[in-house]
């Protein structure tokens, strides 16, 4: 059998249940794929071929099948691992060994996982970038700040990879490296064993090459049941939410929410324009205010003893954040949490909103992981969002659609992404 | 000068700040109370002498004075600290030293505030209790979580402290051990390098012997300037809870409330009895929830390697947590969302509400540190809440009164804190 690692998490998991292959083979694989591709994507922050397969083995030595028994997994750089160490982007936690694993990273553990390394991020899963390409063309970013984990899930190394996102940083990798990602409602998926960036915006998410591969990770991750799929003849009501930064979009991004809006009327789809509040157009400085405040008291320590080991991107963050006023902190976060309660009334109708993932394709150039905004904007309204890899762009690389749903209505949304994800030519 | 440790914190800082003495000498009087009471009372999980002194002779050497400078400060031994070890109340963390600071810690130490050493807490901020007694009687519990936190300043062995409350762990064992005692609104605070127990519940907070040293701490924590001190002619208005736990308080702690209710009528208040709606008698039930499902995911790392290290009580709460399905989880994050809404039209026209701080007195014995339902009621509410050390019960121990605010409304919390303190007798 060849190439275990470009086979779905869903089917690796089933054959491995039917006793066809051992976890062993699948890293085997994924490793494989890591000797021809590393050298260019630069996907791994931390990576041992050894221990990745000793941790196969366990697993292949326990005798009760986990619902996630074999599937390789890639943990984002800022996610705590008792057995490898977590270097959060950053020089100052050079060879930082924690002691436990974050509890994310456990729980898929127990359920039969096996953890492949460290996904190389953002310095603190900001904006400095790591040295990871896009698998599609190197010359272009993966995105960030969850860069090694989006590039190694698109390049087959791996089957499914944690992101965070404090601003677009599970959704715009995601969509720039052409797969499924997932921001949850804020809060659900528990954060013990994460390194804050801002913890009112923090939000594990996670990324897959199929929309069935998240589901079920995620089920694990919050013990419910898989989500139902969506009868193909469903008729979902859709609010295509253009927002104040529909025009600041490139053209492949609104060609692919227009192209779908085709696709899914075709099938039944009811299509409204869901108009944004006009206070939503502040979102974006708001986002920025609470991040900066949060981020400075976060990395307090950091800066006053290892300053001259942060990039000027954090450290204008910090110095942003530190001239920020429990006034201006206190307002923006009255005003995130009263926008959050005009979407639910905006969401109460619908059966998802649509709108676009990021502002086009990935940029050319490595020294920038791309525009945040379009992902932010649901970062603090705190709702779930999917990018779907649906379309392509100028240039061929990956362009997505984002569906997003009411606070805690994540199950419903997974199974909306089934449907459209039928539908609309992935 | 003798007995520098007794004075308050605000009296320290300004003679720090004319000269009048040194962080050394503060501290020298901190560590001979330590010589006289720890034998006893066992408030701390990590004191050295020679750091403590260390520490504050780096404030000393600074030549710019910051606000809080000279202030000795003791650090929930679940809050990260670079230059201690953080053992979280758990031998599975025994000796373990974090790299870093918690936010809250180095935010303190920027302002001058000398670190002197880690305060006993219950087994991962729970409820397995540490050694520590009651400073006003040793057979007696000083609460808990923040166990040590409270007994220390209580013993004037330290001028404030940190504690933590995902129950009642900073409201109670401020109450018992009759200090003032701080919790937040949710989330303000910043959380980075905490240990998480349940983290939509987990708040930072503080405890001292003055309101004005909170008020002055929680400034620096939050760039705010000082909150403004209430005419004493103000006529607030303030809603008395009596909620559907009024009737299993002691006697002593309705008797606080009722009699704080007759000063303050005196001194122009107008009270009002707030009914809570029906819906909140289920809010300790939800707490339970949210809780359980969090804190079986935060140790889920622990209970796969340590289970041996870990008590019955949290073992309970861990396997508890584990068979709460995302939908009953998700119930219990939906009845918060809706009470938190319920509790700001209720305080809006209020300025603050008057409700008991704990069901009694420190009960007898160090097995339990009391019970958690008169705090967390507002830990899930999310509110800000401050108990006052005015009254005492039967066996002569403390008995506080505790006032709640609307969420966000921290500082004008704590000018009437300020206001009630100067007439309910403390």
């Amino acid at each position: 059998m060849n190439s275990l690692n470009k086979i779905s998490g869903t089917e690796i998991i089933q054959m491995k249940t039917e006793g066809l292959l051992t976890a062993e083979e699948v890293m085997q694989d994924c490793l494989k794929q890591v000797d021809v591709r590393e050298k260019t994507v630069k996907a791994w922050a931390y990576l041992d071929g050894d221990l990745a397969l000793k941790n196969a083995r366990i697993i292949d030595k326990n005798k009760k099948s986990g619902r996630l028994s074999g599937l390789s997994v890639g943990i984002k750089d800022v996610l705590d691992t008792f057995d490898m160490p977590t270097q959060m982007g950053s020089s100052i936690y050079k060879g930082w060994q924690p002691t436990t694993d974050a509890a994310c990273v456990n729980i898929l553990r127990n359920a039969g996982a096996v953890i492949m390394g460290k996904t190389a991020t953002c310095e603190f899963a900001g904006s400095f970038p790591s040295l990871t390409t896009n698998p599609f063309n190197l010359a272009h970013t993966p995105g960030g700040s969850s860069s090694g984990s989006a590039a190694a899930v698109a390049d087959t190394m791996v089957h499914a990879a944690f992101g965070t996102q404090t601003g677009g940083s599970v959704i715009r990798p995601a969509s720039f490296c052409g797969i499924f990602g997932y921001k949850p409602t804020y809060n659900i998926i528990n954060r013990a064993g994460l390194l804050f960036a801002a913890e009112n915006l923090d939000t594990i998410g996670l990324m897959a090459r199929t929309i069935e591969d998240i589901d079920l990770i995620a089920s694990v991750l919050l013990n419910r049941s898989l989500s139902q799929t969506p009868d193909e003849n469903s008729q979902p009501l859709i609010g295509v939410a253009k927002t104040h930064l529909w025009n600041e979009a490139s053209p492949e991004s609104r060609t692919a929410v227009e192209n779908a809006v085709k696709e899914l009327s075709r099938f039944g789809a009811k299509i409204v324009e869901t108009k944004m509040p006009a206070t939503f157009t502040s979102l974006t400085n708001v986002r920025n205010t609470i991040n900066d405040f949060e981020r400075s008291k976060a990395l307090s320590w950091h800066a006053a003893h290892h300053q001259n080991q942060m990039s000027d991107n954090i450290l204008k963050q910090v110095q942003n954040g530190n001239s920020i006023s429990w006034d201006q902190y206190r307002a923006a976060l009255e005003h995130a949490e009263s926008a959050r309660a005009s979407v639910d009334a905006i969401l109460k109708p619908l059966d998802f909103i649509l709108t676009p993932s990021a502002h086009g394709e990935a940029p050319k150039g490595l020294a920038s992981t791309g525009d945040a905004r379009f992902q932010g904007y649901w970062t603090i309204l705190h709702t779930p969002t999917i990018t779907l890899p649906t379309h392509s762009g100028p240039n061929g690389l990956p362009v997505g659609i984002q569906i997003v749903g009411p606070r805690y209505g994540d199950t419903s949304l997974i199974s909306w992404a089934k449907w459209v994800t039928k539908i609309v030519s992935v």
